[in-house]
């Protein structure tokens, strides 16, 4: 066995964090060294997530210790990380960022989108987009990978392929997720008794993923975000037109054959096939120009800390499924 | 108080039978003589069902109380009921059926959609299409009103609006439903394991509400239903393009605004608002001429039984909202 | 028609007041006045909550309207009611109480209970406690109703039923509630991703539940409420031995044999049985001298809004099913 | 790395079974050989479950790659896998039962309990009972292990350490678990509209778990189960009273504290701190004599497929938590 990597999570006390916690402490080619959370400041991590059985007390983001890990992965509020990320790189430090900062190739975009002064553009030229299947190449040699949006995994994915096919025009994703990809809030908005049997558009016209999207795919899209009652999973359906639609279908059926975590189904995919899994399933049905995609994942795994850990094991030279679940429970 | 209308049910074993069976016992203008259904006949209602403490017994089809009611409400599968209904017109019975029968102008659009041959298209002729809101004037006087389609309410009350008032294309609906939709079943794919936590999509091109939607607004349209880990309610996310943006809006703000049962809202609806009631509720969102549509309905009320007992207010001089739920529970 | 009676609720923001906001708002013999919240002062009800298309604007406690209603519901914390139900009671209004201040005969136990000095002992002489069928005669003169605890209720109606009819001893009641339960909450211990596919115990030998219980049925008792995955109601599990089992049991299943809302089932009883209803069903199975029974209601109905307008029908003369809801939805 | 083991799966579209496909399929020390049901006979894995990428064909339990199988697992119904399971044995192959057939020391008191007449006296001889924690020993070098029932193990553990360090008597175990308990079913019962938003108790006296939990603690118990709208979990509310209740108290607490799958916790266990995985925690309160146990496992892994995988490692020398989950997802 080889000597494992040093890990550092900052912001474990988010779901995103918690998660990458979860599959590290797990993962066999890892030691978990560090992890911090204002919040939890201070607790020992299964006094504080009882679900967590981990014995490392959280500390803060000042922790020397982050210094000494072999990669860091940041879990905060959009520009918050940015000093902190700043320094890692410094000192040689390799970052897997899940906040949106360094997502876009255009900072414009990203300060249009978010509201805020891009903090480091420095660093934005540095980032990789850490759409795994996508841009293994650059990943491998990353010093700092920008984790992709979860909802926007969900639609690149097979519009990527897509779009690389034939002419796609028109798009339009109507995109429905679980309710933690709203984080860990104490909010009646997100009460138990609010969000059970509901189920609610918001967004329209509005969120910020659609601009990440439309940069990647290099054309205008509309999307609309649904919340669903159930606790993890995005299904996307994304309507377009296509110019040749049976290369279309082809690229969508091969173009990830290889892969051992995005695969194309004859029959829809469901949520529940790839929850608590780091796949993407999607299928494609036509009528004429017409084109209609069902894209599945998990949003706190392919769409957040599973394709983190995932960039890892690219950015280390790991087997790219070490540490992640590909079979889905009942 | 004046004399109570008779009323029968014909298939109350299923949610939507069941549920007129649990308006019509409780609405104060009605006395339920007859209830029948197939599968639990001879069985007394609240021992069927412990949750509706009815007295009566299940009967069949052919009990000749039936043709002693006011009126009968029918709930049998496609062309099931047609020599029955006949019957009922023929014995002066005024009939509300909730099957898809006698919903389709054009009977060939109907045989394609259901893969049957019309069982009586003299019938058809009669029937009244059983939008409330639209159709009150006719229904009025209507012998046999034929129940819309759940997902179809949603999507005509605030389309036809639209439609009214300016050219609507390109429209897509994105429909959302709880699983009582789908009917009793012993069926694995509607099992508690299968659906909790799990959204899927089906019937992609190919469900039967989309010619029923088409027909009514008179363009065809493209629908894809999916389906919600909640017992009732439906939410549409029609997309569209409207040739004057500011007309449609305007319409969708005031075309019910008298009614009680149907209302726009500034804020984007939620199922939670409207479930266990008779209301429609939706809310729209320009941006260009490109619109935004979210719909919400109870799909066992408004989009069923509700709406089918009021249609029974109508026809029978009752206030509108007699023995209807308007006000929803936490 | 009798002249409708004016009615003012204090505390509508909360779950149980909504709900009583809810049953007045559609009960045929009630104009609903005025309805109360800090949180939501000067709001149209509608607005606050789009489920409760209400015309009426949020006052304070303070509205003179409150001393012109013929009966004021309070559902305010422990003693947050108290000067408020002296002055109401003082100007002739009639008041029904949803806190537990004034639930105890002995106000030591409540005192020790709820950690407080009870507000008004003097109010808690003239306090009836409102548990419908065990004491409607003095309910229909009490000028101030108790409405008894949620948990509490699911208990007691069996339990005093048994108790009459021989020697019943060693009660353990293992309870069962939905989220509603605990009220409205903005708290990250009842959100969504905390509760959904979860399930707890809490309070385990310290829940303010047991006393009332013990005070009512004249014994100890043990009694552990757990936290369901659902909105309402609740399911009692209560263990015990009775002296003479076959008259415990006759006694359950005849007491309240022509009640409209509790009934004694053979089969045993769901919460989906009862839940959107004012009812109460239990069961009982014995093996010697070991008794168990399973009692369900709606915990925002018969455990707390729905009780409350039935001690209002009682109050007024009103059939007491007046505007109470018996059939369960799907 | 050693040579990996090989493993069969006997009934693998049961949900037990499936989830012990999941977990061999995901291990670092095993090899999948052959995997059997009847209901998906020939077809791949992977297609009767898009969840399970496998890709693997089912075959029948006549498949002669069961007996050059290391170890098999079978997850058949009651007495349907004597005869295989005789050959097995016979042919050297390690077996891990996940049916009741040879839990029970006393062949009467199975016999009784489940109504048939026992298939292999001499096997039952053979059988290890297979609760880890207790059992390590034996099951080392056990031919046949019998895995126990998913209510049991969460009975058990806690209370076997109690029973050792005093008297305990008058045990209740009041039980609450998911709905895959249930197995796959396609029954109207087990529907999601059946079941959503429910709670009910079932078996009440009679069901089969309560003599298993009984000969394993050599005192008769109590013993309901309830079913939860939930897909994964058990909480059992044990109530007793104990002889020294510090006693017990130092037993609950330390009986378990070098186990990495079992233990206890001052605050209360939820279900979701061990859903999707294989601990077992609890957490116990006490008043005078009078003692509460809550303890909490996943049904599907320390209730079945998990404990039936730690089996197995015990059997290989493998370490004990390789490839079971420790850490809860969010």
């Amino acid at each position: 066995m080889n000597k494992k990597i040093k890990v550092g999570i900052v912001g474990a006390n988010g779901y995103a964090g918690a998660e990458v916690l979860r599959l590290i402490a797990q993962h066999p080619l890892t030691e978990l060294s560090v992890v911090t959370s204002r919040a939890q400041l201070g607790k020992k991590v299964s006094s504080a997530f009882p679900a967590l059985p981990c014995d490392l007390d959280f500390s803060d983001a000042s922790d020397p210790l982050l210094k000494k890990c072999d990669v860091v992965f940041t879990a905060l509020p959009q520009t918050a990380g940015a000093s902190l990320i700043g320094e890692l790189i410094d000192a040689g430090v390799r970052v897997i960022d899940l906040s949106a900062d360094y997502r876009f190739t255009d900072i414009a975009t990203y300060e249009r989108t978010y509201g805020v002064t891009h903090p480091r553009p420095d660093l934005n030229k540095l980032a990789v987009y850490g759409l795994c299947e996508v841009n293994r190449q650059k990943i491998k040699s990353a010093q700092l990978v920008a984790n992709p949006g979860c909802y926007v995994t969900s639609v690149l994915l097979p519009m990527i392929a897509a779009c690389k096919a034939t002419k796609i025009s028109g798009i339009i994703a109507d995109s429905k997720s679980g309710v933690s990809g709203a984080g860990r809030k104490a909010d009646e908005a997100y009460s138990y008794c609010t969000l059970d049997e509901n189920f609610k558009a918001y967004g329209v016209f509005t969120h910020r993923h659609a601009p990440e999207i439309s940069e990647k795919l290099g054309q205008s899209i509309l999307f609309t975000p649904h919340l669903l009652p159930i606790k993890r999973g995005i299904l996307s359906t994304v309507y377009f037109e296509a110019d040749d639609p049976a290369a279309a279908q082809n690229a969508l059926k091969t173009a990830y054959k290889d892969e051992p975590f995005v695969s194309y189904t004859d029959t829809l995919p469901e949520i529940a096939h790839v929850a608590h899994t780091n796949r993407c399933m999607f299928s494609a049905r036509f009528d004429g120009n017409r084109g209609i995609v069902i894209s599945v994942i998990d949003n706190l795994l392919k769409g957040a800390a599973g394709q983190a850990v995932q960039n890892m094991n690219i950015m280390f030279g790991f087997d790219e499924t070490s540490g992640l679940p590909i079979y889905a429970p009942i």
